[in-house]
């Protein structure tokens, strides 16, 4: 199930914009609104039926035999099972493939479940509160009523917070992130990970504690300049909706309508008709620029001016970080030389396709705009531990022939363009091998 | 880095053991215990180093110029880059397919981030507490110095916890999983997954909340009879060391040494020699069956003998979960039929492997003892949602000639078993490029 929002970014010469959609692939989950349809008994005994098959096939964990569509989309059922677990990964890298891996302005991000305190008030996130904390205040036996109270009223303005959502993570990186775009937009970031949200029991116990539900999302947040964000809502919504519909065996199950968030921003939600109703399964949203201003404030100009550090100082000292080829994030760089730039781009573009097609993470340094040298090329590459850099040149269009730079050896030698692919594979599984 | 644990479990006919390895893929996690060496100057300028090129390449995020590895090393940094990430997928891709895809007795699982509350004294796993209790208490002028004590010690006892391993989630899903394999040893269970440590503030401030430090662990729980688990300690013991020196430019670096825990259960440490010195980077540990026992008190024989759920009843009704052949979590099941058994079976392990290393993932009906009619085996790999079922018979070991079996149609149809990997990888290509 799915869930999304978009922002826009405003102030100085380049606008931002940033639109995001989030993912639910854990059931841990309650529906975010209201749009659960009245449960139609047939729809309740189809649901039930689903739910025991999952039970029993171990898509579902647990043995309680009594467990209902709606207990399980309030959050209250205990886990997956080997199935659902595999069930999950695969429809998480199918949703990486589509976002993440063919896209080159897209880069994965990671961020805590935490997020540090604030002091807002209707805030329902839950609190990380250490044990020893509390152990310490309750041994001293001479504090006063109020000095207990102070205590309490700090522990919920400082204490960190679980995350609800995973917008803030991405926030957090887009100033950094930048800049491996040279500070070009539209750019994207990425990230599946669980996010937690209060359950309430249905028994109201005075003094009880919430219960904690826990969903998995998938998230990509993409910025994008003001005057062209609404055409990359509709983009999206266009590709989030063929992309779903492409796992449905009635494929009009899925379907989208507009929405509206509290504060007017305007989204899209996709809906699949499920045995037991219609649900959400993702949102799409135009956020504007307020959350990004939220997390830079008075900062602008360094959200949108920080120094390149590429260009910042020389290396004086060659530096290379040798991973292990099987583990190095990047295997290939592509780069372009002297020539015809359009032509020599659409080389780079079709190899491109054809690595990430094989599995072969590629960094597309053809599509950078500022000038390097070649040596300061290969000394970046040496430290993001690419293992080959790839030169397409005029050469290139003529006879094919491209030249290949190795990371650990140093050396360049010329290889026929049909030959890279196999060459790369057969690298990697000996690599994989040894 | 790695931290280990193994356990046996006795009690009844069949006598489990436990065994696990989590591994730290987080570097949010500082040494858990003393072995740190003295930082030779010499070495911390290495180790900054290799911080400095890791924050300027995107491994890590954030732009604090000053990142000292003992800072790392605590927990204190920004968390990873997008190169960072990938390098993290990519040394949890190696350690999954290492110990779950080639492995016939190994299940994926899932656990919650919490666990349930308990009174354990000196228990320093952070608590999750509802802000909407501490908005309640605070309200309610009237309450009484000795009301709010109890409140916080209510909050102590019954607060979620966030885990600290990921032992507890294995344990919890073992009785469940027995089933899968039907009730025979040994059989593992692994998961992948963030777990939180307090990390105390170099500078100590009254009252101040503790820093909750976050690390992504994998772990491999291993449960064998008693009588072999020595065995199988030093079989994961030498398969773990292999593994680590495969990645290493100096495999050397990694060593082994015994260790021992608090109440004397043993296990084994391994380390690598990082340029700041030596850290523990898995551990392995035999740990009886204390926790098994603990997880299902007064209980040994439930965990033995439940009921077979295939067994249990024969399905009135056919029931196929059809996902869409990307989704489902398990393509194709082998299994045999009349035949010598042995030659039968090395035709099956011959092509799992095959299939496998081809990312097609299987189903070994073939290592089943209790023997059930094809129809209930077609009944059960449909609610599975598993695609395609193979059946090697005699003929197979004659002609070599397999049938197929589809979920989606129930037809049958005999193909060569050469013919089979090809058609099952054109398959899958197929349904993903619809």
């Amino acid at each position: 199930m799915f869930l999304t929002p978009e922002a826009m970014h405003s102030g100085g010469a380049a606008r931002a914009c940033r639109r995001a959609c989030r993912c639910w692939l854990s059931g841990c989950a309650g529906p975010a609104d209201g749009t659960q349809q009245p449960d139609a008994p047939g729809r309740a005994v189809a649901g039930e039926a689903l739910v025991d098959l999952c039970r029993r096939r171990h898509f579902l964990s647990g043995t309680a035999p009594q467990l209902s569509t709606a207990a399980l989309l309030s959050g209250c059922h205990s886990g997956f099972g080997p199935l659902g677990v595999e069930l999950r990964k695969n429809l998480a890298s199918q949703w990486w493939s589509s976002m993440v891996v063919f896209r080159e302005q897209v880069f994965a991000v990671d961020s805590l479940h935490q997020q540090p305190g604030s002091s807002q008030p209707g805030d329902s996130a839950f609190r990380l509160v250490s044990p020893e904390c509390i152990r310490e205040i309750l041994q001293d036996k001479e504090l006063s009523k109020e000095q207990l109270v102070a205590f309490l009223e700090n522990l919920l303005k400082t204490s960190g917070k679980l995350r609800e959502t995973l917008l803030h993570g991405a926030l957090e990186h887009y100033a950094n992130c930048l800049d491996l775009v040279n500070r070009k937009l539209p750019y994207g970031l990425a990230q599946i990970g669980v996010c937690f949200h209060p359950v309430s029991d249905t028994k109201q116990i005075p003094n009880s504690v919430t219960r904690v539900g826990e969903k998995t999302e998938a998230s990509l947040v993409w910025f994008t300049p003001t005057r062209t964000s609404s055409q990359w809502l509709d983009f999206w919504l266009r590709h989030r909706l063929l992309w779903w519909r492409k796992f449905a065996m009635s494929p009009s199950n899925f379907s989208s309508a507009d929405c509206q968030d509290e504060s007017g921003r305007k989204g899209s939600k996709l809906y699949y008709s499920f045995p037991w109703g219609k649900e959400p399964v993702e949102t799409l949203w135009n956020l504007g620029d307020q959350e990004l201003l939220n997390m830079y404030p008075g900062n602008v100009s360094a959200i949108q001016l920080a120094e390149n550090s590429f260009a910042r100082k020389k290396s004086l000292q060659r530096k290379v970080l040798k991973l292990h080829p099987c583990l190095a994030p990047i295997k290939v760089a592509l780069d372009v030389g002297k020539g015809p730039m359009v032509e020599l781009r659409q080389v780079c573009q079709g190899l491109l396709n054809e690595l990430l097609e094989n599995g072969i993470s590629v960094w597309p340094g053809y599509s950078e705009t500022v000038h390097s040298s070649l040596e300061q090329l290969h000394s970046k590459y040496d430290e993001m531990s690419i293992l080959f850099t790839v030169l397409i040149t005029e050469t290139t269009l003529e006879n094919g022939l491209i030249q290949l730079r190795s990371r650990d050896t140093t050396m360049k030698e010329m290889m026929h363009i049909s030959k890279l692919r196999d060459f790369l594979v057969r690298y990697l599984a000996s690599a994989r091998n040894v």
